[in-house]
């Protein structure tokens, strides 16, 4: 499961091209932002082939700038810098590449073009400082920004890159998606890689290694596994390398298909799929709308299943009750089933799946109650205990779980498995 | 507004201690994590008074380690490590340090116990591997991990202190509170650095900046004040550095309580904590209870006031209403103002308010109604706009609001923005 499990993807993984990251600025160093655009970075370079050897992060002072790019040159083939591209004086990093590399300045009329189309866009015009953009070190390519005012700088220099983009991410992945990544694959020829994600819900990551460990001991040596697990899900990641495209990906194919017999029942998506986007395709296929009850989740479902854009067309709304008189009043919950089941009970999840879909004279609900603690558990019902009800046109159905003892991570754990219960009862119908 | 405004401070700053960090591992240069301890480890050593001059992400491969910590140790006075502590062979870090200060084996027999309580406590016995976590270079003190099996180690040479802590975030944290940063402290001597945090909602960074920037230009040359935005919310963070703890104090309160009349009415809470805290605690104490009826927001204010752990003795649920039926059927929303003002309306808002207050017989109550997009926006009605009401004892109070264009920043600002509309009104009662 370790990165490392496979010795000949390793090998293969060592050939390949060597970058390293380096970030300017000081935000990160006093801890005021977490460093997300190396983790972005890495993984696309990783996934272009290309290995990250070191992340360096240093404050925006001219010498220390200077040693950095002498040590990252030592070691590595790529070197990408983000960060310290602004007009402003604090934003050194231009003119330190320029003098590591020794070189003139050069005004560059297409980035002066881009810089005056984005300040007639806010109605402003184009000030000295502003200009300044425009000026690059002559020995550099320069990559037009189209989110900002700032150029990308590409320089080749003793067989090796350096690229130096601005740190706002979104700047920073527009120019890496567009032109860098296809700029770095073309110009080393790296090797291919293929990356299949397959996504699962409601199996731990041993449990779900356990099922197929046969399978990934079979996989070629020039594939990997990676699990990456998050709020009760696990993603696994199939990476392959190779030279032919085409054959690598017929064989990742293949090993996909082997792969889902084996846990079908757990298998929710593959890539970039979502649980709620996955269950509002399916309501809209089918024509059929949605409302929830919820209880200790206290809003997580309804939250997820709104964040996706157009969700009011199958989704009509929720009854919150936290409260055992809402649940009544409002659910037709059995105030007999409250008191000898307990409102954490299989009578009390299924009555409010009932209850909340003919108040709204909807055809599916989903409806949960249980403990999210701290306080509140028992012996025969501990915090983290809850029962999750769906009702749909077959009917309803209903299941008992623990999710663990943190508040947060049971509320997220059940907002999950509850929509990926919907999901198995929309897809079985 | 920048780290660098006040020149002072900046001295002040750049004669601190200096440390780096260097984590060790392949996940953060894979992109399969994102470095969230070092910002973290980075906060906590300048709360301290010492300054992070740099961070290092390295794969656990050894001549790597050793040129990392020769290149830290000539910068830094202080080189922290994390990672690569596990009893596994991919883990080199240790035998890494030994070799570094060039020195033999030592067997902690403390350590030992540590690693058997917790084994035990999990029904397992010990094994030879297990063991050899107990086995550490001779040259360090350890420190005791109360997390987890993997001992701190703390070396002192050439007058530089360079620590190792286990890479699992709640392990290094628990490590760090409790023994590296009063180790760190008592040893550098470090000047005593005060923090205060103004929490401040309902006004964007550059109008915050206009408004107090008397005040802030008449700050003392030992303070500093940094704008951190987050979800529509600014907190503000008063620094300051000096020798004599009780004057700082004294100097920092009076600062605080000049800044407080100047925008009072923005100011929510101080330090760390959050709207629906401080509702709950007022609600609490007023013998309150609450409800909310939400449209556009879908579940995130009623997520938001759940997270509070106690909510239920407050806080009774909501109508979760994105059908205009249900606004209708269940909160009582007049027809004939859906069809003369819309959904997203004064009208609406106020209605969903009391009706959802009627309803659930409580106190107070929450409504939104809004476009969060990115479709169903107008010329009149662009995506972003919302109307919020709250309900109280002493009646109903409304706003319009524009919350920017991006569906989930909008229901987020909306969220925190219902919640200090409550706030204020439970306060002025």
């Amino acid at each position: 499961m370790g990165l490392d499990k496979d010795v000949n993807f390793v090998i293969y993984f060592k050939l390949r091209m060597l970058a390293e990251i380096i970030t300017i600025g000081d935000e990160i160093l006093i801890g005021q932002i977490v460093d997300t655009n190396s983790a972005w970075m890495a993984q696309k370079l990783n996934l272009a082939g290309i290995r990250v050897k070191q992340i360096t992060s240093i404050s925006d002072d001219k010498q220390h700038i200077l040693e950095a790019l002498a040590e990252a040159e030592k070691r590595a083939d790529i070197i990408l810098i983000t960060g310290g591209l602004g007009p402003t004086k604090d934003d050194i990093t231009k003119n330190t590449l320029r003098e590591y590399f020794n070189c003139d300045w050069r005004f560059d009329e297409g980035v002066l073009e881009d810089v005056t189309r984005i300040f007639s866009k806010y109605g402003r015009s184009v000030t000295d400082v502003n200009r300044l953009q425009a000026q690059v070190p002559d020995c550099c390519t320069t990559i037009r920004n189209s989110n900002g005012t700032a150029p990308a700088m590409w320089f080749e220099m003793r067989n090796k890159v350096f690229v130096a983009m601005p740190g706002v991410p979104f700047e920073m992945k527009g120019i890496m998606k567009k032109d860098v990544i296809p700029m770095l694959s073309a110009k080393f020829k790296t090797p291919h890689i293929l990356h299949q994600t397959v996504l699962t819900q409601g199996i731990g990551e041993s449990n779900l290694a356990e099922l197929i460990s046969n399978w990934e001991d079979n996989l070629p040596p020039n594939f990997k596994l990676a699990y990456l697990p998050a709020f009760g899900a696990v993603r696994l990641r199939l990476s392959a390398i190779g030279e032919d495209k085409e054959h690598l990906k017929a064989l990742s194919d293949k090993k996909i298909n082997e792969l889902k017999p084996i846990i079908a029942d757990h298998i929710y998506g593959y890539e970039e799929d979502t649980l709620e986007e996955i269950i509002g395709k399916l309501l809209r296929e089918k024509g059929l709308t949605l409302s929830t009850a919820e209880s200790f989740t206290g809003g997580a479902v309804s939250s997820a299943i709104t964040t996706v854009s157009g969700s009011s067309s199958y989704y009509m709304g929720s009854v919150i009750s936290y409260s055992n008189k809402i649940k009544m009043d409002e659910l037709g919950v059995k105030e007999s089933d409250l008191i000898n089941f307990g409102a954490v009970s299989q009578q009390v999840a299924e009555q409010m799946a009932i209850g909340v879909n003919k108040k709204f004279s909807t055809d599916c609900s989903i409806a949960t109650t249980g403990i999210a603690g701290p306080t509140g558990g028992s012996e025969a019902k501990p915090v983290g205990t809850a029962w999750i009800a769906i009702a749909t046109p077959k009917g309803v159905v209903s299941q008992k779980f623990s999710f663990g003892e943190q508040r947060q991570a049971i509320i997220q754990r059940a907002a999950l498995t509850a929509l990926n219960m919907l999901r198995k009862q929309l897809i079985n119908g």
